[in-house]
């Protein structure tokens, strides 16, 4: 797949963090160059040990600082209207959960914003938060429906979030989660909402290829996993990977379910156990950790770190940007709550939002690591060592980013 | 002191969280102007009441968005070379803190680098790090020193800290930290470092005037109280303000003895008790909350908020911005780490990083809200409302920044 004959830009005097596997922490080489061709990475290495390329190639000095494949934030509803800074401060205020609730607070309430916003207007929304991501160095984005539960809003999402590649250097993965929450119409009927799922929404969506997986929100106050069976069942007819929100606050076995699904992620799992584990070690599946909801709920019980280690699941972190539960549009503080708060490495956190949230996505055959063929989504980062990403909050250590081999201004 | 003859600038068409005593939560004003003249507020309220100005002055459309005074981290530690990245993740890793401390980590590692590194390296550092605070937002920060434990390198980090407000527009109170920790030299004389801090340190401070108040780190692990007493009685002498780094870890009564020097604020705080929390009311020191320090070191007690707001004692917020217990360059974070981790309201977190915290630094007649006579340090934002800036994490809502009147372009 290298062909020195396509390399159009070098980044030289680099050292790269490449996350493969090269036997080296964070997949290290030093004093390394990187070759750039159609938008892919032709070569990347030693810097002594590069290939002869043709004079007219673009040099990009890097002056000795890192090169780190472009961040991944595999979990996230990017698309909604409104926020919910009022509740935050009421509960603040004292004011309880039903009480917000019977005043038409919570999900409803991003539901009824998102229903009543237009397409344009959620497109603006997203985009600045997409461009919030993006200076921060996060070239691909996962991104769910999920705040419509009815058939013209969720397809209207996706659409919103499929338009974001169109205005902004960034890769997007689009996830259908119409099974989020049962919307007041179906108050009384679930299973009637996950019919309107199955037959109405998913084949909709397909036909519109609106959709690169299908996920469900697993919980006591969500959907059962029988309910989970059925979306997945249809997902599959469709040719559609499966993804899910499970033991986040309880544990129904949704893992379990997901795994012989051959699901892409699992994504919270703060109450998975070790049949569960197993399950989704078997099955390949991802662990995807959300220490941002597990901060801003102020949960206690941490997802099994070890065992995951034990079974060697790979585990991603996300943002889980969303109204409700994780405000919290910053990628790179994940890090550092992975570590502060689930006590993972530096090393694996950082992994955890380029190869392993590739993987949570089904794309790491083509991002998430610095290897040839790969897509060339790089980070220049002003720092002494990749382990500073976790260290440190606040200071903004991106220098320079390429998408696709393209230099971005964000 | 409101000469209307002096409005160089109006900005207009704005709503005002004034963050003064009006009566309105965040002390807002909704459909308002601003007038700035002579770097001052001239003039602000209602813009149905603005009073007539020459047809001349320069108008400044806010097309509806947010005005606040300008951001003051009350507490940091600016000054210092090095990271501590590789001792973070050798903690993730297993490795003692012991073991990190005889191997030479832990703080006196930042002290061997910050007394090698030159004036200019210092000074870069440091900008680096208050040019992010200023995107945020932040137009005044206090800067300690503490990290030379010798005379030149404690004088050293007070001139850089000086320097800062004659290469970026931000207002900068120094606070000299000898007091911080024993360094090497005095091992076992605890008794000897404490008479250079007072015989040496501070006269030759006070006579340079590099500082603007004294502080100490009175702790177990830091400073008893008739050491810390000493400082104080000579900063006292030296028409010095103090403040006290005080009962993080354990109670020794040192926010009572800061009580019986008028201290300025008393700093972490999570083990002060009822009485302790009576002296400082009854002096009228600020209880300073630092919530980033409380969330790297995983610790669990908390301030006591509800004793401090029973005895009404004002509560400012801060970074702590430092190597070693709260590597976090970003003040609008504390917002949600002090509604999340301590439960304050976020009209009491953003009190915190305004007008409380310009009482902690004995400004508050010159910022922290925005009312005339006032600096006009003050700052745009596209936010529904206020209490956004404690929900939201990682979107800047900051469209414009002026300090003392001046736009900024940070
Ligand atoms: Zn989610
Ligand atoms: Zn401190």
């Amino acid at each position: 797949m290298a062909d020195a004959l396509h390399a159009e830009l070098i980044l030289t005097n680099a050292n790269l963090a490449t996350m493969s596997d090269n036997g080296e922490p964070y997949g290290i080489v030093t004093e390394a160059s990187v070759v750039i061709g159609e938008g892919r990475i032709q070569w990347a290495g030693k810097a002594s040990d590069m290939p002869e390329f043709a004079a007219s190639t673009t040099i990009h000095d890097c002056q000795g600082q890192w090169l780190l494949p472009g961040f991944i934030d595999c979990h996230t509803h990017l698309v909604f209207a409104g926020n919910r800074a009022d509740e935050f401060e009421q509960r603040l205020q004292g004011v309880s959960y039903a009480e917000i609730a019977r005043a038409g607070g919570g999900i409803r309430r991003t539901v009824t914003a998102t229903r009543a916003a237009s397409e344009s207007e959620l497109l603006e929304l997203t985009l600045r938060r997409a461009r919030t991501l993006l200076k921060q160095g996060v070239t691909c984005i996962e991104i769910k429906s999920g705040y419509g539960l009815d058939t013209a809003t969720e397809l209207k999402m996706l659409r919103v979030a499929r338009q974001v590649e169109q205005h902004l250097p960034v890769t997007v993965r689009t996830t259908f989660l119409g099974a989020h929450a049962l919307p007041a119409e179906y108050q009384d009927d679930a299973g009637g909402y996950i019919e309107l799922v199955c037959n109405d929404m998913l084949p909709k969506l397909a036909e519109e290829n609106l959709a690169d997986a299908v996920d469900v929100f697993c919980e006591n106050i969500g959907f059962n996993r029988a309910q989970t069976e059925k979306v997945f069942s249809k997902a599959s007819e469709l040719g559609l990977p499966v993804k899910l929100h499970a033991e986040q606050l309880s544990n129904l076995g949704g893992s379990e379910l997901a795994a012989s699904f051959k699901a892409l992620s699992v994504d919270h799992i703060e109450y998975l156990d070790e049949e569960g584990v197993k399950a989704i070690a078997t099955s390949g599946t991802v662990a995807t950790l959300l220490p941002g909801a597990f901060y801003y709920l102020k949960e206690t019980r941490k997802p099994p770190v070890d065992l995951l280690r034990q079974y060697t699941v790979p585990m991603a972190i996300a943002t889980d940007f969303n109204p409700g539960s994780s405000p919290i549009c910053n990628l790179p503080l994940m890090l550092n709550m992975a570590c502060t708060l689930f006590a993972l490495t530096p090393e694996e956190a950082l992994r955890g939002i380029t190869i392993n949230a590739a993987k949570a996505l089904g794309l790491q055959a083509h991002i998430g690591s610095l290897e040839t063929g790969k897509m060339a989504n790089i980070l220049q980062l002003d720092i002494s060592h990749p382990n500073q990403l976790a260290y440190e909050i606040g200071i903004d250590p991106v220098t320079q980013i390429w998408h696709q081999g393209k230099m971005v201004t964000p």
